[in-house]
């Protein structure tokens, strides 16, 4: 933990770098802190992965869009072509209110700072979330935690 | 919100068409009022995203499926050839009971009318489930909302 | 249900037979019996469903990873390709504690055993969890229920 999981319109693997936006949201979950000032994750347990949609439907299926195009004026592609993305944050429980502010803040900018280009020019909408694991059975096997642990003694 | 993610078994691919379902439940979806004849979703914020599994293993893997085909003499394709559909369906919190089920029961409806031909030829399981999403942190960044806003204005 | 969903590095791929670790996780919840030594999951519900992820980044992108390769002299492959499998089941509601723990740790042990090859030669992080469903809807249209039903009887 955590795992950030994103589901998206296939699209978008044509406008957009996705796997640079993974590695950019890893490295914004690496530098947030907590009120101590401490690490908020484990460095060994982020992972971010993303997934496009094999099929998909979007709201109206994109009438809304061309006749928003039509009136006006605008050029580039097919403005009923809509791209969706759905940012979904699973982290451990019994952090406070304000880390998970904080953490939905900053993840929340740098998506923004990703599509920012392509948000002025298509139709898309991005949603972000955080869920607290609820989960009745928890087990890992790893050695990437290991690994950090080792680099961080002297 | 809300968000509809189908995950199946890829064999289903070379059947029927997902990106056909997905556009019957998305407008399933726009189609649904609450008790006061409201619709019960903004109409920007329908997604539907169907993910065919890589790899899959269903029930004993085919032997009873096979078993039964033996018995009867039923024709085509490989009846130890299981398929499944899952379909999860996140919504935001604070609707009644009845509107859960009249959109579940809406969404049952037209995935069985999707399948029901295939349903009558192969071993298929489907799955239909509303959660209620329990985020702790929730965002948007979208110009899609917008969209459907300015075209209801007069 | 039960529903074990899992999400991968696609490296995982050209490393290891996904449909058999499939296979054999569902073969593994086929035999769990509870305190009665009945089984916990009707035959006809279980479903195994895998997906390699298109995109991700892992922890700090392999920089670690490549360290620890440099002092150990280890040969094998870039040691800075993390890779991450996360399962996650999704149960109904209603079972022990003990029965959660017996299928967390026989799940675990079945990945383990898979993994185990690997887990020597590469740097791999692996997460299982067991949720139980708060669904408020559930519904199900499926001809497999009935055809272990069926076989059931003499």
């Amino acid at each position: 933990m955590p795992h950030l999981v994103i589901y998206y319109t296939a699209n978008l693997d044509r406008e957009t770098d996705m796997t640079a936006l993974c590695r950019t949201l890893a490295d914004t979950m690496l530098s947030i802190v907590d009120e101590e000032s401490k690490p908020v994750f484990p460095k060994g347990g982020i992972r971010v992965l993303a997934f496009p949609a094999a099929h998909h439907a979007v709201a109206d299926g994109g009438a809304a869009g061309r006749a928003a195009h039509t009136h006006t004026g605008a050029a580039s592609g097919d403005a009923g072509d809509y791209a969706f993305v759905y940012l979904n944050l699973r982290m451990g429980r019994g952090r406070s209110a304000t880390v998970h502010k904080n953490v939905g803040d900053a993840l929340l900018l740098t998506t923004q700072t990703h599509f920012q280009t392509l948000f002025a020019q298509r139709h898309i909408g991005i949603t972000l979330q955080i869920d607290e694991g609820q989960e009745v059975f928890d087990a890992k096997y790893s050695n990437l935690h290991p690994l950090f642990n080792n680099l961080n003694k002297p």
